[in-house]
């Protein structure tokens, strides 16, 4: 199967890493293909940030699509657009928080999840509340790393984040992590080596969702909510969603 | 005081109708400068349209913070990028959706909503959720009247939206009624006199909440999710967001 | 318009100092007509002291109606009596709590309550619960000032409101804070200043948000919940209710 | 031990029937005092009413106190004045809706509640939230009796108390009838044997728990919320209660 | 009536002591007959312990049921097996952490729990949202004492114990505190003298509610979900179940 | 991969089934090995049935771990003893309700389960409050067809259930529909067709979380609440579990 990845900002780096962390997991039979949008901001760290990427994500989206490939996923711990991605999709869509707490939810009772900037802290807890696992998070975490510092991460800052991890750990009383920016996602061998806990992954996680969803032929439903947009004329830089 | 009313679609005849709604009730002292955006969809009825307009409207809240405006108000029901728009504004947000709850919260116990698609009752849904007044709420009811019909509404659609009033009075408890859309502002007085219920329109509700603010002197706190975002670069068609 | 300010404890002096406060935000066009009840406790600290006031202050209501105020607001953090004065009343009833709240809410993402008693935080947790606002408020402090001490505030009893105030800001995240007394309605500039976060004053709250409803000609709904009081005999002291 | 079994409002035809239903069920050893105030109104059915009884009905947990009785109980389906009873109270305090709630849930896993006013629903809801009940319950239904009518109940009015038991059964799933008002305290057993349900009478339930609490010698915490009330001056018509 | 009180655990001291905590607040009426299942763990301190003492106290029932008795006590915090029980038994069955957050309820605004291992707490927070009394609950505490050193307490785990309830009070805010653990029940009275609050042991809350639903000819509802199995075959060690 | 799929009650024929089912989606690189416990009911449709099906799969789970497989899969909708296996269990254990829940929130917004026998409701209602995914469900129906029954299900229960899940998509809005038994694993193709939304059956969508689990290296948390049980004394039927 063809697995789009998309990383929502636009750091070339950023998305040559995460292609190599779904490779390193995916089938054989699987292919990514890794992509960024061509517009928008080089990292996502507040709501400005996420509401640019959210449209300029779509037209990856919307190319996938016209290319024909089995499945997308959003590679921002926002799951930004993901709705609106659904609508236009019509194979599956992931976002790599909601599958991270899907996996974690199966190997612990009690998760948590660190991240970057304190800013992104709003938007984990209001991910946990709509996919349902804010009762399953034992707490939500900020190292205030900067999210282009984990595209090559010094020494200091990957102390930073261990440190985090263990307080989640130890005084949070979560039993598994996850890891809260998919800028993190080729570290969670080494983390889990040194907590002793299960360290998931979103990036990975979705790959192997999308992976599921695909053997058991289940797809986007375009009944309700996720039917395709309505056709409308759309103006100026926007112009190529007419339908 | 001046007051920027942003109608987060393109459709100038929507935009030019909620200015006469807002000028028809804020006080002699208050300008209202009602804009929309010169880029995205004509009307907003599914995420898509939504993810699209949010980027787009923020524009307009960059334009408005140049020109010194004292408040903004996003008057599309879902209160697009309103979270994005906080962060860049100096001065009060207010989406119409909040504003309507919140005085429909203090002439009733429980009010309903009445709207235009279907498919946008998820998001009528989570807003009452996000701002807390889902179970103050009778239940949303859509009457699947297109957004551009209100424009100018033909007396069929009248009878639909009063249909769908009555019911959520008389079936489902509603004590009051809010217009789930910024295109029925001009429609809340006739409703009203034939439901003998409060009804409000979110476009008025947030022109007086404005200048209550304004007149208190509270603007939109700086310290916590509502700084300023971060300095970054943005590609492509958002380079002028790069700070 | 003449708004009605009640003060629900019988101290004449606290009902002098919430006028002033209220007279310095109205419009030029609205008279505040300041009223406390002729019986009941001196001030409001526990639910002894609510449940009598409570009481008493209907009379107040029912004198302003008999009057034609356009709206009544009553002036404690317990919003007490406000069901049976929304009954008794044609026009709006608006408890300086609620009031407080929405105002907070926007301009901010989460909110800290900073009140008096101890004794009092259980009142503000259950409006914050009632209203809806409960997951935006980031915690309520008491200070343990007692209500009257507030009358003529000394400048200890200040240092000890501040500091609960930066408590809240600095421990809890509270990015403005809401003033859990009437008594400390005079403060808000004062705090504000000394915070950088924005501070917000119930009964000023409440005085615009009467203003913004007499303007948009919304009134309590008459139908369901808040329609008149069935007609019956009342006995002993309280037979002037005798329908 | 003594029970002071206080009807709130000033029926004392609904005093001396609610006498009998607990007489009926106490122990040998447990003693009746039934009692109504001497104020306020002869049937409580809306919030002005409700209001009203709980200020009035806290003297006669003084004199209560003073007479050294051993709990008392609130025999309204409101639980009015709970709050304020406990601070007065040295001894237990026990209002008909929280002691049925908690017996219907020891016999159902659903339970249904069948009152008498539509407008008596928000209190009802009010209260199973308050005390947790609100999952565990399949509905609460209103039968449009009058609170009077009960006291001598003709033969229609109890068909259509009946009919909406037999409602809560068949359509909504109950398991366990709770019987929403005081005066109907005489048909729990007749209701029971028709209905082939449990049917739990609130004044009955709350007789067995102040027996049950007294037996443990478990009171009212004066640790916290509970404690006595603070010490002030009340004036005119309340001014006994000056501390 | 007769109680059936049982120990789901196999441990024979602990049956022993909550027989004497029964009898020793029981009617004189009352006949408390105490057993432990043939089968299964010593004491129950995980999921496996107790999914296994499940099964096991299902035949005590099930022979109390042949017997004759009125009412049937689990008595371990967890109230393992109660809906179950509840299908076989015709008679009421009771729960003792549900009997002991009723009562605690009765006599405190927040309460706190103090149990035995830190491996039992989801447990405990399992039942206070399945009863409904989380939002009722200042805080759930473990001692990790070994629940069989409660049968004799040594000095220093009872301070522990001591001291847990104290922190319960003072830091929580628990205004009363419910003992988390069968094997705890002989120590309420003198926890409760050192701590000045309401100290609640289950075993005997649940014995007064037994005799309260008896007296009121309440019995568990055999509409719905309590309804008895149905009949079908069962294998190997369980071939007694078989209808 | 080792996976040992577990059918809790003691049907062969179902086992056969659902291993069919298993291997029909699984990788060519995993090996399913199908069992169901030695003693037990022969179905499982009430919480008698379901207590002690869950003592009675946990000599499975042991077995499972003695031969070293790689992950536990629990194939009844009623996730029986997930948290005893979890605890004895040192690689993956995945009930099927809660995997396929997992998968339908991936392609749906809202989605319907649809069930056995209506005894069975609460169980589905309380697992998806326990994995958080109530508020992402249209509702659930039950066809109230036997599970032995659906071994070799005839033409008319089919029709059956075909209607109910029609009546999900069309009164409920269900948008997927999840299958609430093991035993119809066989008929979610079918389904899916005729309705034209996606139909997920919880034992193909356990096995792919399985095979993803293991992917990705991610095995039970054994830190905190699923650490292993504390070694103690069993007796009777049980004591092989003596530790």
């Amino acid at each position: 199967m063809k697995i789009q990845l998309i990383n929502p900002n636009t750091c070339q780096g950023m998305t040559d890493k995460i292609a190599l962390s779904a490779q390193s997991v995916c089938l054989s039979s699987s292919e990514i293909i890794a992509r960024n949008p061509a517009h928008g901001p080089e990292s996502i760290e507040c709501a400005l940030d996420e509401t640019i990427a959210a449209a300029a994500l779509l037209d990856v989206i919307a190319q996938g699509e016209a290319e024909g490939v089995d499945a997308h996923i959003i590679a921002c711990f926002g799951d930004p657009a993901i709705d609106a991605a659904r609508e236009l999709a019509s194979v599956p869509v992931i976002g790599i928080a909601g599958a991270a707490f899907q996996l974690a939810s199966l190997v612990s009772h009690r998760f948590g999840v660190v991240t970057t900037m304190s800013r992104t802290l709003p938007t984990a807890e209001h991910l946990l509340h709509r996919y349902g696992y804010h009762h399953l998070c034992s707490g939500v975490r900020a190292t205030d790393i900067a999210v282009l510092d984990l595209e090559q991460i010094q020494a200091s800052a990957y102390q930073q984040l261990l440190q985090e991890c263990r307080a989640a750990v130890n005084q949070d009383g979560a039993e598994a992590i996850v890891l809260g920016c998919a800028g993190m996602s080729d570290l969670a061998t080494e983390l889990s080596a040194a907590l002793n806990v299960p360290v998931i992954d979103g990036v990975a996680a979705a790959v192997k969702l999308a992976e599921s969803l695909h053997a058991l032929k289940l797809t986007t439903s375009k009944s309700g909510n996720y039917a395709a947009p309505l056709s409308k004329s759309f103006h100026g830089r926007y112009q190529h969603w007419s339908r």
